[in-house]
């Protein structure tokens, strides 16, 4: 069960025209399941992504980054069960063929078609059931495809995630809309597992290339369940260019405000991974300030989120606070800029429902602590650590999830 | 229950000559149990240690490395229950006192006393009830009471921790006795949570400092649980000088092969700590081959080592063996030289019982692979996975454990 997350109704996620999306059930791993989906793009979409930098990257990834050198892409294809990672040059071909399937049926080329695949790693994906499932996908298309298509790509996710909104854009009104999936092996650096916004305004292609990294980095890229990058995370922002709002420059007016509210789709489909991340029961937020640099920042956010003893305490409701300075003394693991951080200086704070309580400061506890605050607090569903590290300016915030016994249970059966 | 370990029994653990142990119930955390534990030193014993690199390295820490300054360490005290660690100056002050109330009653200066802590971090040592258990621990201070100080170190250690033996050394014997402790909140970097290892050699200053590095590379720095790097990880060498074998220089005839005996001392208490890993079933050998550096080999093993996902599919014994590779995708993160590895060159084979296979080459599974193999090696209680990196000469290894429910529960509940 999610931590206070409920998908979006269908009626809540406004279509955007030039995207129509389908889905079939093409019994890639299990039967009687939609994990096939295609979403179409209408001509003139410019399409920007980003990838995991995982060195066993998957074939789709491989191929995604190949077919992004050249413009006019008009479908993606995704499917679930199988990631055709770890697959090797045969999971190349496959991935290929996949592509050339989908665009002969579109009459398109190849190239113009973006695949993505997510599930187990090491296993051949079955490409003949694919293609076997392609025209029953396509034959679904429709622009309030949305709702269905979140549904499509899950995995162990136990909602699907998905976000929209209508902005004012420069005097008229763009749609942005996105899905998104992934409970697992998340700690997504670039994007995570496949997540697609789209929106009707016309966007330049270099700006929206930066927006892609911009809106990845301020939201999946800032969040984690188990500390495993996967070996498949995508993150596509379409603009199919069939609204009214424009972008060609930077200095379009209303650029500003419309990034602002791209970047709040994907932060909302981003926090709805963790919310839903395997057997989470809280959901934490990590907000480091007083760092060098954002990446001392992310250390520090990073090291305590990822550590088992933290996510087991904040489980159990524990407010055994220590875990959390023990995470902070060694996070120069993760940049080793830290490994001169003055632990005096470093104040470690804990709220939740609209109250904070100081817990520790000057190398130790906080005088003015009391181990009931720290109980009350850490009972809540959502808790948030901030922590100031007393030697910069700079600042980062890092979403995650506690580790349950049904974390344990979820990888121990996944698969069987 | 830990994994294939057993303590050795008392009359296996040799007495050092120039080395006596006594213990008492001081109630420093709960009642009814052994948690203070004295560790006596002839004259001119010398005495070299390797300490927690964590910033919010505890109280005893800092006192350790102050009085490591000068010769003439004439005892160790360690207390469990509380880390003193998160503690700030009063911590200081505490460990201080602990060393100033020990070294009264055995007539030497309190700069000649070690003080050590282990337990919950963040609260206060009740540094009170620790003097006044001293009297007790001195007055049973005896040389067989080793067995019994492996018992009182513990925390939440299923099993005692100890090893021993006799070598030959330069045409006489010198024995090596050593005691662990530690299940959880085991990553060291630099040594683990209170390894102590005591010879009856007499070593030069300048050697025993290099050996207790070397040692603490080559065993305690080798090992993880759950990649929580400790506030106390403390390992201490003592030569007492009082057997027949001499170590004034490198050169010393018998140096190499004694100090490899101690390198092994220490490295079965390294290993017994992994087997008694919190919630531990499966006891876990990577051994890394073919990386350009020791360092790129350390990386990929610990990403594999620290993955919950990897480290759940062995918990149930499922050949879900593409989380092995896309951890050492991610290794990177912890090597950054790594973040050119070519996954084609990269081969992993998973091995039990005497059997290996080869689970993994040309960046996907290997032809020869059978998933019944697979599911067969995982079901042993000892596996080794065994990677080639494919990139250079380089080689090291890592011990760690899987991921059970009773890691969540024993980390849940702890402290409770």
């Amino acid at each position: 069960m999610p931590v206070n997350y409920a998908t979006p109704a269908p009626d809540q996620l406004f279509p955007v025209a030039g995207v129509r999306l389908g889905t079939a059930e093409a019994g890639i791993r299990k039967a009687n399941r939609r994990d096939l989906t295609v979403i179409e793009l209408a001509p003139g979409s410019r399409v920007a992504g980003v990838f995991t930098k995982n060195r066993f990257c998957a074939a789709p990834v491989h191929v995604c980054r190949e077919h992004l050198k050249s413009e006019g892409i008009r479908a993606l294809v995704i499917n679930t069960g199988i990631a055709n990672a770890g697959t090797g040059e045969p999971g190349m071909e496959t991935a290929r063929q996949s592509c050339a399937a989908l665009a002969k049926l579109m009459d398109v080329s190849a190239a113009q078609v973006l695949p993505f695949s997510t599930g187990v790693i090491l296993e051949p994906l079955p490409v003949d059931r694919l293609k076997a499932g392609l025209p029953a996908a396509l034959s679904s298309l429709k622009a309030d495809g949305w709702h269905e298509a979140a549904h499509a790509i899950m995995t162990t996710d136990t909602v699907a995630k998905a976000a929209s909104r209508k902005v004012g854009a420069g005097g008229t009104v763009a749609t942005i809309t996105g899905i998104a999936k992934g409970a697992g092996m998340i700690r997504p650096n670039m994007a995570t597992m496949l997540g697609f916004v789209a929106t009707d305004a016309t966007i330049a292609q270099p700006m929206l290339e930066r927006l892609a990294k911009e809106a990845a980095d301020e939201s999946f890229n800032c969040i984690t369940i188990d500390g495993d990058t996967s070996t498949n995370d995508s993150f596509v922002i379409v603009a199919t260019g069939q609204g009214k709002a424009k972008f060609e420059s930077v200095g379009a007016p209303g650029w500003e405000e419309f990034k602002r509210e791209v970047i709040a789709v994907a932060r909302e489909l981003a926090q709805a991974i963790v919310r839903d991340g395997e057997g989470a029961t809280k959901y934490i937020e990590i907000a480091v300030a007083g760092g060098r640099s954002v990446s001392e920042c992310k250390a520090a956010g990073y090291a305590i989120a990822h550590s088992p003893l933290v996510k087991t305490a904040f489980f159990a409701s524990d407010p055994n606070l220590g875990r959390i300075l023990a995470a902070i003394g060694y996070a120069w693991n993760n940049d080793a800029s830290l490994a001169d951080l003055d632990d005096t200086k470093v104040k470690v704070w804990l709220g939740s429902n609209g109250e904070e309580t100081l817990v520790a400061e000057n190398g130790g506890r906080a005088l003015g602590y009391k181990e009931e605050d720290g109980a009350r607090i850490m009972k809540a569903a959502e808790i948030k650590i901030r922590v100031d590290l007393g030697r910069g300016g700079q600042q980062a915030k890092v979403w995650t999830c506690d580790f349950s016994y049904d974390y344990v249970k979820i990888n121990a059966d996944y698969r069987s």
